[in-house]
């Protein structure tokens, strides 16, 4: 019996090691020093199937942002990314690619700069440089791309719309555009600490960013392929519509999609399956 | 400014509870105790967001079971079976359900009876009827439907052949229906024991099931709503194939997808979106 | 040679005719008296497969609602209907159900009352009440629903808000919700008569329907499935937004979906795939 | 009154043009000699919307096959093709490309080359080099893809078979692949005539052809991006089934899509919007 239960054992490693049988894309988990934030910064990187043989090969850059109160491994995990990247690639829906996921959020301090906590510095002086001198990535604005949830979807638009000359094409899922007081776990009006967080959310508030914005950032804007996914039953949905209904009035182009669902990962999942897609469009361009 | 990070992660965990703050269908990890195998068996179970609340309802209930080598944390942790359902029910595509996952998985000895492992006994003999007496289930053929991956589409086959008189539906993905030898990892010829488990493999195809099965059989299997799912990628496509043919030789209707992608989480959580609905429609009619 | 021509034909004919073999859903194309608009009006039919069989049986009905200028044969000829729903209705995903298609557009004088032309008027006292009495519908609010598109999305909504009582579902599809005056070809400052036919149009203005409901109406219609589906890059896009809020904003739900697309019989054939599921689904609570 | 009418009709054209308004690409139809055949044959074209702007750019090329018993008007008019494809290229899951369907089946003699009718010689060494020369296409394997249902299918099969020199992609919808003796419409053993037709048809048999394909055979056909895509209710899936597992012996890659579906219009319609961005992928690749 003993033997019998061996062989099983056996099989079934084997059998159980075939997921992971043919060359794969994987995620690694890595750190890297930061000057400007003074301490370690943890990042996730996908690097796709070839990419430790095709050493002469490379590739564009997607910058995968987490949400509030996240980290970096939560694309890698909650998300299943290598799993989704993996499958979009096998079947030619997306090109090989290297997706990096930075961590901004074990406080809620995450991807605006503020005085205690540069971390919008340290993403354009320091990650990106950091990521093109030790990863071979092509370097230009054609073949780099950003996206995010929640807090990163956020930091998305903001990010694309600071540096437009940066990024080809912005994906922001369920974003978290400005203080949104109407919920009452953020309303902050008797906490005067929370008043000053909140006034520097409300600082890169994504609407009066467009709203606000002249003729020649409008026309810089205009060079990001835009993308806005928001599902119907999610709280972050009205900021998101005057979002999308700045945009129209500015003329700024973008592709729109309200689809069926709330503030979950079965949504950031399901996007992932647009969004990597979409911003292989604007890499073959 | 320790004082600002404290509201910071205060908000931020107020903001990380919000996803579960509408009530929410949850998975259990339990125990039940077993005579026939002689042990106590884990098992998961997904209630519906009201089922605590609604004591006077009973609910139809699908019994979800895991690949070779897996174990029931599969499905709600690999397969975000509570997200997965959550949002299917939230948006009507799937009536509210109990889904239970076996535990079968260990050692290869998974659904099939041996002289050892009378595993197919314990889930007919004692695994229905504790989830029965224990949980609020319409305990009749209409509302109750099977499904699941690899070796446990496999076992949907057989256990939904063996006994049509107790599932409406039978959704079978990836399935692995007998030794396939052509796999060099498969190979048994040299080895008695991997022999001895294999012939207890092929005791139980699935396509000779199919082509050796009496007018009677194939009538009581009319009785089930059959879907085979199988990805293009997939090493188990070859007889997910033949089984479709030998059906449809025995004129027993089905619904059959093949859809891009391999033996993989991936496809499976994609597949969970078209076997929810599925049995839904079937518990419905 | 002709008798291998005419074999040919022979085969050919009976190889086109084996699309139609199986009994499938049709379109009928009628006519009814109208007493309020003083002529016979035109509509068109789709009754499933087993309609003239099943003489015991009676069906759910959807009125389905054609765009400005079109007619009641665009959605048999442009949409596909019978196409769409004998394939929703083969997998499953849509009931038998009988759908009523009313011609109410060779003039832009479409959907709402006006001194000239009652149409509001006869779609509820006469239409309506035919077709109870000439078809085996379920004559109640649980087994009633309405879509439309573009004009027909306006009219869908103003209906079903006039006559929450009526219909347990509305589905509106690249809605025109008031005159769009930003659009120059509707621009009508300087043509008193075109000024006064988007008074009537602005009469029916369905975002301030929602704005200026009081509390009874805002309950009365929280007991319609409500569903808003547009195009990203339809000119309804801005009203439909619009609407959204101010739905969300007097508390009542609905299904809402952004997909990629415009103005177009490709959107709305599609929309189809998702309008009669949903109704189904009402239908089937 | 009748002035009413008069703006009425007036904003009702205006309104309807509306969707043609922006640039849109479109069909044409036209004839072209052919001597091989001894007569004009028609064929539909279908013109990316910046054809007549952009004179120095050249286009891939799509041949677009229709099904027994049909015509080069089926693809336009039957399955929506400018619609489709405007609606595609609009949001770039397509390149812009030129679209041909061929008229080869107001008979049953089809595809396949037999004394009276050499339509494959037709297809090769007339219909490509007249579209060549008057159409402003890319001329190379690189840039050439061929697609088609049922005849057509098993069409785009052959020829693609025979030519894998000369197209990148094939798409085969839905395809009759042989002569199915079990369905009694073609149960053709008491008519000598059906028996020297279908004699033909066996001849271009295509699980044969690469079930005896040499090892230079199947070489070459390594070169040509085949999709394979049936519906599970489609009386051609046994076939279908059967050239699928002789591929994949063969060693032969393909992507396989088993959909829900019959052999119907609304199926190939669904497969357009899987078959364009297919052969874009391999354009742009």
């Amino acid at each position: 019996m003993k033997k019998i239960i061996g062989s099983f054992v056996f099989i079934c490693i084997v059998f159980t090691a075939f997921a992971q049988w043919p060359a794969m894309g994987k995620v690694e988990y890595k750190t890297m020093p930061s000057k400007i934030l003074n301490e370690d910064r943890e990042y996730a990187v996908y690097l796709p199937k070839n990419y430790m043989e095709n050493t002469g090969k490379s590739y564009p850059v997607l910058y995968l942002l987490h949400g509030g109160g996240g980290s970096h491994t939560d694309w890698p995990q909650k998300g299943s990314l290598a799993g989704v990247a993996n499958q979009l690639i096998e079947s030619n829906e997306a090109t090989e690619m290297i997706i990096v996921c930075p961590e901004a959020g074990k406080t809620f301090m995450n991807y605006f700069n503020n005085p205690e906590w540069q971390y919008e510095d340290y993403f354009f002086q320091e990650l990106i440089p950091f990521i093109e001198s030790n990863y071979r990535v092509i370097a230009d604005k054609k073949h780099r791309a950003i996206a995010g949830l929640s807090m990163g979807g956020g930091g998305t638009f903001v990010y694309a719309s600071h540096h437009p000359e940066m990024f080809c094409a912005a994906y922001a899922m369920s974003a978290y555009l400005y203080h949104q007081k109407e919920l009452f776990w953020l309303n902050t009006d008797n906490d005067p600490v929370q008043k000053k967080i909140h006034q520097l959310v409300d600082d890169n508030n994504c609407v009066k960013l467009v709203e606000y914005a002249d003729a020649g950032k409008v026309e810089a804007m205009k060079t990001v392929n835009w993308f806005i996914d928001c599902g119907d039953d999610d709280f972050t949905l009205r900021p998101n519509l005057e979002l999308i209904m700045a945009m129209r009035q500015a003329g700024i182009p973008m592709q729109i999609r309200i689809r069926d669902g709330g503030h979950t990962w079965e949504y950031w999942h399901s996007a992932l399956y647009i969004a990597i897609p979409f911003v292989t469009d604007c890499f073959r361009k």
